[in-house]
């Protein structure tokens, strides 16, 4: 198989992370987005809402969806769990994921995508009221997720998952969007520095 | 179990339609809406983010998130299988249903939350301009699925799937949110009709 690989992107990276915890090696075909390169003809063919990442199965299947894919690696390689063990840790997980997706990663990417000058050629158009509003639904998630990391060490629980995948890169991507790390959630941000401290960050 | 249901708003309805084409009874906890019965102490004790429907398990475990939700179900009630069978069946489904997702139910919902004076006190504040832009987004995403679906019978290929549970529901939600149904489109108008005579569109 073979990734069509948006790099350091949002939704790359959360497949790039996510192939590092599992340990899964594949080929890639680095596609630069600041070149709109995800625009192309060759990855256009591949999904038509030229988005990426793409993973092109070996009898030429295009996965597309971020969370498709992982969904796929998780399948074909269970260990370590990510997404969950029996079916009410799988719901649990697909939960949390879809709260830190809706709540959190679509309110830092509205916000960067409405109000950023560089995505002026990309959010057409752009609606910079409905970024700013954007801004403290973020903050406001977070205050929500401090109460809920006085109570378990991960986001959907005591171990890793891919909500937390979801999570650190949202986190991550509020500097772009120019939101204010929340230092005084001290649970945010104990959980912050944990995630961020395993290798899988770096990818 | 007991579900916290919301009825025919668009969430709770794609539960109760996947329950029907799973043939689960369920006990149900109806809750009003209109009276904004998700915002009350119980459900907000369920899920903090007031949202329905909730799932609460018989050891008192509540799940939210739709697909969450219906994911707990799959895994129990294996057949039929409305969210895929192996890895690679089980990538596609969740691919179709996030694009039906993110550019289709995602879309609708903007225009209907951000220009329907009934939402004004839903969506505190309604930013008018973005709902009016979201229209023809949803318009757009119904014309590429109008050439996906001259190749296949439903959204995810040649069996009912989720994902057909979603593009429903986004469909007859174009009503509220004031988009003319695409006649023109007739692939689309083909599966719609379809999906709605079955005897899960009831519900």
């Amino acid at each position: 198989m073979k990734l069509y690989d948006g790099g350091r992107a949002p939704n790359p990276r959360r497949v790039n992370v996510f192939l590092a915890e599992k340990g899964i090696e594949v080929e890639r075909v680095p596609v630069d987005m600041g070149q709109l390169g995800h625009k192309s003809a060759e990855v256009t063919e591949l999904n038509p809402l030229q988005r990426l990442p793409v993973l092109v199965l070996d009898d030429g299947t295009a996965l597309s969806e971020s969370v498709a894919i992982c969904r796929y690696l998780e399948e074909l390689h269970p260990e370590p769990r990510l997404m969950g063990g029996d079916a009410k840790d799988k719901a649990i997980v697909e939960m949390w994921n879809r709260r830190m997706e809706h709540h959190f990663l679509a309110a830092v990417a509205n916000a960067f995508r409405h109000t950023h000058p560089a995505m002026k050629d990309w959010e057409v158009p752009q609606v910079a009221e409905w970024g700013e509003i954007n801004r403290p639904k973020a903050v406001a998630f977070l205050e929500m997720m401090d109460q809920e990391l006085a109570n378990h060490e991960f986001i959907a629980g005591d171990r890793y998952t891919i909500a937390d995948i979801t999570g650190m890169i949202a986190f991550d991507f509020m500097k772009p969007a120019r939101i204010d790390r929340p230092e005084h959630l001290t649970n945010v941000m104990r959980w912050y520095r944990a995630v961020s401290a395993r290798p899988s960050a770096q990818a």
